[in-house]
């Protein structure tokens, strides 16, 4: 008893650190002033420090190792708690700290020679920093598991219960049955017209569009807020504090409207989880996969729904009278849905999208199994994205230098984009059962769907793993097939009938 | 030199944490939603209270303890740091915790209890929490300074080096020269054209004509932001970051101007800081007093000078052509210069302002006193707003429950306003003889006063005390001579020649 009181006091505390942290970065990501980068710097360094003290603590270290002696007779919900602190302290006291350090130290630098990398698009400049965050990433994960394949390790990190055999079945599959698919829709796709989306879209009228979407779609504005910055994304340190950002491009209206219908799927996800999960180490998402599962379905499945224009072209044509002059809604259905070889992940449609993720998980892959080296990367991205897409990049900035997540030691991440999408359409086929969709879309009962949601996905945060989830949510384990069907009924309904 | 090392590394991790606060703090008072409220709450009650360990722990009186013994041996600028941390401690650890705790629970229900006294302007729903409030402070003071006056601890408490003896002589001294001036004065001001400053300004047009005048003004926007927030304030955790706020209140577009203008005073103090203080307990302003003077100086000394509207009423009128029909210059000079006796202080003009601050500090001294109890607070306000002001306030919402102050256990802080005034007559009176300010105004050359200012007084941050400050740039000790002569020559000048 002694040791678990001593326990939910040490997660209260690590909580509040992360979420003075989480404010911090909120701050600077989306107002902060430039000339405040360095000041801040060091107050972070401080704060992480304590923070690392504390969550490296010998009496830290105690109660996690005596809570986890007895894991086996707790009660399931503080087992995994347990289990989850256990596996974290692991990864960080079995590290040497001269090395941890250095590591941290590295990663600062290997941001910005990234940026300056992809700035002069010259990947010979990014190549030796890189090829050290991989060879830091191989000696860690074996510092952690000796005996496992260091990247089934960070696979594992990404999403747990996913290993190498999940994923290459997975993406033996979709290359098999996607990509002669893809190549034919979007030879089909060719002609769909699209001039309207790049006119001129003013800000202020998006922010409109957007601001309107956001009531529509059932996020709660008294626990959560949308704002501007650079990049896209969601934030939370509690269902009853959920932010996210968009970016507005005003020669590309759609930018910005689906990137918040996508992070209103994250966001939503945050909203709905049960706040008796607060003070543990249960809340937030169950995982990167089960996430962005949320964020697809909300951006393609209902986003790029006919039924989603059908209730939101009307409000769309009254903010843009003159953009959609001359506009019917099925030219707007087709242009959201438009299908082309491109060269860069972020940009890239639903249907293409997984074929982005392939090449970055076989690049990995092979490099973390010592098949390549850095010194391949150029060359070896460039023959995949003609092998699986049929372009070429003409420089590294778009090819081999676009993403930022390598420079960041985030190796392994990737492919739960992609699974994220499959995920989504299993939930999908098990919602389409149980409700009538596309009326509610059109009838802007955004409720019940978000009820569903609510209910059998978020609700439950980290208590579940992402396979138990899956399961008990769709009564099957992992199956790419559902996605792959979907799209190819979408797809060859818009195109190929 | 290994206490000192430790005394360092102490001031730097204390000032990690009061940065992680304060931007929670900022955070909370510009933008987090307001369902967040509880969670924060929690959040910022396990900081504090890590906090309080670290300033409360062994090792650390230990450190400030030893290097207090050799304060005398110590260089000077360490030898004021280690008095202040000194100081700082003292208060905190002669206070039984228990009753700490129970103070800080009693100002929390305060805050509520003030609001909705305030609210339905029935100060007996207040008055039992005051009595607390000053009977804590009383307790607390005595723990501290058990010989002192408690009144005199307070004082010293929001401004080093002041007491009842200094502000005694200064108000007698106002209230001797100043009450009958300024009711003559009013009464001579009873028909200044004020009309056109009550139509509708609209709020993106205000926020135009501010965020032009924060140019113009010097604010360095690399380090530092406005934006918007519930009641105007500054903000700064180093002279990097430096921001403040202000209100639009479309029926009166003058309130956000001089927000503004007050507030860049506090701003550009604060950004004009030496940043080799950035580690040290002598960054930030030196006192309330000295703070408040440069926002005075700003927003009245410079702000409503007639250079000031010589140079700005052209981009005034090109944003506000409908409101300023028909309307000169000497006009806007006229109006931003009326007076009036007016109830709340918030809103009191130049030259009335003092005096509400004289029934403060009446009030505060007799209660610290035990001359009066809270129970005859109403009536006495009353008695001398009729007294000072000639008008009495219809209820206790514009009367005693106006300010917040009292609610938030600052009992001794009010008279800091009257003293800003005061010192920034001082300095304006020394400046005067070595710039050509109003010329310096009427072209636009902000560059030089704040020059001046930051040489002077700003870079030093606390590493003088306000009054070492005062004798350095004036040549003399605290004068409220200056402040009545600068009062009066400019009152008389507007409406009795």
């Amino acid at each position: 008893m002694k040791q678990i009181e001593a326990f939910r006091s040490l997660v209260k505390k690590q909580k509040a650190y992360e979420y003075a942290m989480a404010i911090v970065g909120w701050d600077s990501e989306t107002e902060a002033p430039k000339g405040a980068f360095n000041r801040r710097s060091e107050m972070q360094g401080v704060l992480s420090s304590e923070y690392f003290k504390l969550v490296t603590h010998p009496e830290t270290i105690e109660i996690i190792e005596t809570l986890f002696a007895q894991k086996d007779v707790l009660d399931p919900m503080l087992s995994r708690e347990v289990q989850k602190a256990k596996k974290a302290l692991d990864k960080i006291i079995k590290i040497p700290e001269s090395e941890f350090i250095d590591y941290q130290k590295l990663l600062v630098i290997a941001q910005r020679t990234w940026e300056e990398a992809k700035a002069q698009s010259n990947y010979d400049l990014f190549k030796d920093t890189l090829a050290k965050i991989v060879a830091y990433n191989k000696k860690f994960v074996h510092y952690f598991q000796p005996d496992e394949h260091p990247y089934n390790v960070m696979l594992d990190d990404y999403e747990e219960g996913m290993s190498m055999r999940d994923y290459d079945q997975f993406f033996d599959q979709l290359k098999r049955d996607l990509v002669p698919f893809v190549k034919e829709v979007i030879e089909a796709a060719k002609d769909v017209r699209r001039d309207f989306v790049f006119l001129k879209y003013k800000e202020a009228d998006q922010y409109r569009f957007c601001d309107y979407l956001i009531d529509e779609l059932g996020f709660d504005r008294n626990h959560g807020l949308m704002k501007k910055s650079v990049h896209p994304f969601t934030w939370n340190t509690s269902p009853d504090d959920v932010r996210f950002t968009t970016r507005y491009m005003e020669d590309y209206g759609l930018s910005s409207i689906y990137s918040v219908i996508h992070e209103l799927g994250h966001a939503l996800y945050e909203q709905h989880i049960d706040t008796v999960w607060d003070d543990t180490l249960l809340t937030q998402g169950t995982s990167m996969g089960i996430h962005e599962s949320q964020s697809r379905l909300f951006e393609n499945t209902f986003g790029r729904s006919r039924a989603f224009w059908e209730r939101h072209f009307p409000k769309f044509a009254s903010i843009f009278p003159e953009q959609t002059k001359n506009i019917r809604l099925e030219d707007m259905y087709m242009a959201v849905n438009h299908v082309e070889a491109s060269l860069i992940r972020v940009e890239a449609d639903e249907l293409t999208y997984s074929l982005h993720i392939i090449i970055r998980y076989e690049i990995e892959r092979q490099l973390m199994n010592g098949e390549i080296s850095c010194d391949d990367l150029p060359r070896i991205w460039n023959e995949k994205m003609v092998e699986y897409l049929g372009i070429e990049p003409k420089d590294d900035a778009e090819g081999v230098l676009q993403d930022v997540h390598w420079s960041g030691g985030m190796i392994g991440y990737f492919p739960t984009y992609a699974l994220g999408s499959a995920y989504a359409a299993q939930f999908y086929h098990v919602m389409q059962k149980e409700l009538p969709i596309d009326d509610l879309i059109r009838e802007g009962s955004f409720d019940q769907i978000n009820q569903w949601l609510k209910e059998k996905i978020h609700r439950h945060g980290s208590s579940k793993s992402p396979r138990e989830l899956l399961i008990d949510v769709t009564g099957k384990d992992f199956d790419p097939e559902e996605y792959i069907t979907y799209l190819k009924n979408k797809y060859t309904k818009l195109y190929l009938e």
